[in-house]
């Protein structure tokens, strides 16, 4: 029988060969029998980062983090059973924010299925829709025709994960016992099956994305036919800019779209997340702005162009939906639709690249002052905003703000779901070199998050999550891996006792339902988690110390949880008087001009 | 817009107001904003057990735990996105393990999807084929029509969760903003569409799985069928009788079942999950037993009645699939096909206690001395073991023999998977009244156990919980309920650093790889984890003190955390060392006469 055994390695670890040679760096595993072959085959792979994690719900994210930082597939492996189905929110996280996984499930073979075997379930299509693309390999058999197959196969997965819009891939292992061999197969011997250079058995450039591609990418046509769009006044609204790729990259598009909106005259709102709220034409206070109705209503543009995804700000989606007789023009880099208001006039699928291309060679070019009254209220709501933020203390937007102040814009920010990702777009200001900001938007969930945060930590970068009580504690078994996996995440806990973005809601008035089954404090003491989990732990209550633990913490190699303590109502009530002294200066401001009637 | 928020109320309130009438008892939520109608109307049902959890997958195995443990279906319900993918363990768990789950997962409206708003995936059919029926509801309204039509839905939920082999069902229920009603409506108001008598809109007794029910239930000719199948020498093979009860049916079936097999003197290998290893024909320890080549052979049968699932054990596995001369009839309880070597040649299927009279009505009858050899079998390996275990001190396997001999019948003893479910089954005596014995066997997974155990413990149980420390972190997040819920469960932690059970594969020999990926100790210490959750923690390290913080934790109130250590290399050797002992005194007992012609 050991011959199943080396069939079953020769197949998978010609399997893990490919999916190197295309490019992938990470893999993540988590403990069990039936699944051997794969986790030993992928752990002895020198040329791969291979982490352990005993939570597969937590590996998944892992592995969905380190996809999403460094735009390369990852691949994660788990066992039978329900381990698998601990996998699927972050397949799902991974589908919706366009992150390339590849998904290796063990499996029993088709004898021991659905006959009472132990650990057995139907893990054919686990994962519906939400991977684009399942597939059953049937038990290895390591024949060259078949050897030859699983190359091709494997490179296939990798392209498939990894073109168009990015996603997961979901490959079934059905396995048979014996599934260890006493001595390992030699690597030479694993890898003797691919060509002879090094090169995939199968790739796949991604010929007009190539961020390193000459100009032009986009056709003339498709030039005048966008230039033909170009109206007096024009907004650009910038979300993530596709679901993932590298530091470089990110900071790339980011810049150049900035830049692009500098030298064209254009308001920028710009989510953090895309990297461009940066440079004179950045906006950064749009969802403040946009609170005020007066305002809202006098800045209105003839057009909206839309590149990436929507930001989560909910005044400026009201704001765009109610722009009904604009153009609204959706530059989007791939074939997601996004357009939950469904005003999009005309919609432009191309590499992000080509979008920029497009944008820049399409000259267009804001009128005489319509920048100017933007900036002149985005800067009037900056000084408003100001004093009452000193005034609170170190509240939520004021740690939001100190890190957009203090961070070295070489640490990548990972914020979490919920009142943090909201805080951020409406409180981060407008910085030359923004640091990149990362978060799980595809399907907006808080689980997971810790996990995704040292999974953009194992890529390498030095990784800052701002997080809430809530949300930590839904996946505080992702901590695990500061010391299991030796790896350095600097948390800022915004530690408020509960949900605290449900006190915006209408729900936040029904009394002891509410507290108990919305808000749902946890009653937690995260020193203890700190000391659990191998953490350093500080508490903070100004401003100064905040920035001087931060620092500390980043000049450690240790990881450290630091916990600032609010109040979910103080929180609101802070909220609606920033809200208030901002909608006043634009008031008293006057530079938005009500009068303009061509807004009208 | 009012109306639509009345509608939404009217419409949930009315399907809640079924369920409750139909029988159930228990509901979880989760916190989100998509799902306030569903979670205030489930909250403020004060018929209902509403338990609050902040991690949606713990939510799923609670609520699993407490339909498993009551034999009603449980409502368990999240907001929209991954919160719903989190619930996909739970939900395979249950279909495998027969178990009434009835999820609620709020959407978004038809509008909203697939458009880039936010936490928003494609939930229909989410769970694919791990659940029974999937019903996608469409956006409430609450014409009398409508509202009739969603009593009758929710009876055919909880009737489909409940009948033939019982699972989890889902409906998906699209919400429209507003969420909230400023004043709740009258629960005489929502409750008022139902019957006047307080019955279910549609009621579906179980007839002839009634517990209650007289006999005969089973026909007579089948009653004949089965004693033609009686041959000499026959052993009855119990594993768990069905996926979900309540503890006194739970009681009774085991009860009834010792009885019979005691009074027909036939040999009874039962998993303690079947709750029969009880009475003087009940064989304690034929895991042991049947390690042994020579007894294995000598007490091979003439037929083979199983009943139920079937046990964990490899050893009784791999005989029952090398008795290819036997007859093999399977009692199943269910639609489940449980059979994994393919050896069974006669299938009956029919409720528990149908089966239970069809045994008892057919008359079989063990042939003289063919109890005895059994008996004389497991009573040699009693008196061989007792020593080695003696002399190891508070060993995994003395850990697990201190609970069957100190623990209240009382009790309810929920077992994690992987290494205790097998020493409980290796180790457990046969008890005059044994405990209820409940461990997550669908799919065998370590993920959710502690929540489990809780939904058992929301029953109104007492519980403990005896698990290994890798199945302990997999799931820590569900310690929170011990606080937020106040309620109670004693841990026995068996801390062997990482996966105990891998050290019994051969995997064990794959050195660096192994203990980084497969054992994966956790390097955590458990009092932490107690203090961070609130539970009282202690650690010991002989029997005695074992015993007594076990008295202890169930005399008290609060949940307690009791930690014994133990070494994974050392207990490998242990268990090879107590398996020789069982073996050795078999050959030297001689009881078993190899030299029974009939056998070979």
């Amino acid at each position: 029988m050991t011959a199943t055994a080396t069939d079953a390695y020769l197949a998978i670890g010609a399997l893990v060969d490919e999916l190197v040679r295309c490019g992938m760096e990470h893999a993540c595993t988590s403990p069990g029998s039936r699944n051997t072959p794969i986790v030993l085959s992928l752990a002895r792979d020198e040329r791969l980062a291979c982490w352990s994690h005993i939570d597969e719900r937590a590996a998944g994210f892992f592995a969905l983090g380190a996809a999403k930082a460094s735009g390369r597939p990852v691949a994660v492996t788990c066992t039978s059973g329900t381990a698998a189905a601990n996998l699927l929110p972050a397949v799902v996280e991974a589908r919706h924010a366009g992150v390339p996984l590849i998904v290796l499930t063990a499996d029993r073979p088709p004898e021991l299925r659905d006959v009472g075997a132990g650990q057995t379930i139907d893990q054919l299509k686990l994962y519906g829709d939400a991977v684009k693309w399942f597939f059953e390999l049937g038990v290895p058999e390591a024949g060259d025709e078949r050897l030859r197959w699983v190359r091709a196969l494997a490179c296939r997965a990798y392209w498939t994960a990894l073109s168009g819009r990015p996603g997961p891939v979901h490959l079934n292992l059905p396995l048979r016992e014996p599934l260890v061999l006493e001595e390992p197969l030699a690597a030479e011997l694993v890898r003797s099956g691919g060509r002879p250079d090094g090169r995939p058995w199968l790739s796949q450039p991604a010929v007009a994305a190539s961020p390193t591609a000459a100009p032009p990418l986009v056709p003339a046509a498709a030039v005048a036919d966008a230039a033909a769009q170009r109206p007096g006044r024009v907004v650009l609204v910038a979300g993530e800019l596709g679901g993932s790729k590298d530091a470089e990259a990110a900071r790339a598009l980011g810049g150049r779209l900035a830049a692009f909106a500098a030298q064209a005259r254009i308001p920028l709102l710009a989510d953090p997340l895309s990297g461009a709220r940066s440079g004179r034409a950045a906006v950064a206070h749009y969802d403040l702005i946009l609170r005020d109705p007066g305002t809202a209503d006098s800045l209105r543009p003839d057009a909206v162009w839309r590149i990436g995804e929507l930001p989560t700000s909910k005044p400026l989606r009201a704001w765009l939906a109610s722009l009904g007789d604009a153009e609204h023009v959706l530059l989007a880099p791939d074939d997601r639709w996004s357009d939950p208001a469904a005003r999009v006039t005309k919609r432009i699928v191309a590499p992000p690249e080509a979008l920029l291309e497009l944008l820049e060679r399409a000259e267009l070019t804001g009128p005489e002052g319509w920048l100017e009254r933007w900036a002149a209220a985005d800067s009037a709501v900056a000084h408003a905003i100001a004093a009452p933020l000193r005034d609170a203390g170190l509240s939520e937007p004021a740690a939001v703000t100190a890190l957009a102040q203090f961070l070295p814009p070489t640490v990548t920010l990972l914020v979490g779901s919920s009142m943090p990702i909201r805080d951020v777009e409406e409180f981060f200001p407008a910085l030359n070199e923004p640091p990149r900001v990362i978060s799980n938007r595809g399907a907006n969930g808080i689980d997971g998050t810790v996990s995704t945060a040292f999974g953009v930590a194992a890529t390498g970068a030095e990784v800052v999550l701002v997080l809430g009580d809530v949300t930590l504690a839904h996946d505080i078994g992702g901590l695990l891996a500061a010391r299991r996996l030796g790896l350095k995440l600097t948390i800022l806990l915004l530690n408020n006792s509960g949900g605290g973005i449900f006190n915006f809601l209408p729900v936040a008035t029904q009394g002891d339902a509410f507290q108990r089954h919305i808000a749902t404090p946890t009653g937690l003491h995260f020193a203890h988690a700190a000391a659990l989990y191998g953490l350093d732990h500080t508490q903070v209550s100004s401003g100064d110390e905040l920035v001087e633990a931060l620092f500390s913490a980043l000049a450690g190699s240790a990881s450290t949880l630091i916990e600032v303590h609010t109040e979910r109502q103080a929180n609101r009530e802070l909220h609606a008087e920033v809200e208030t002294a901002a909608s006043r200066s634009l008031d008293d401001h006057g530079s938005t001009g009500a009068a303009d009637p061509v807004s009208r």
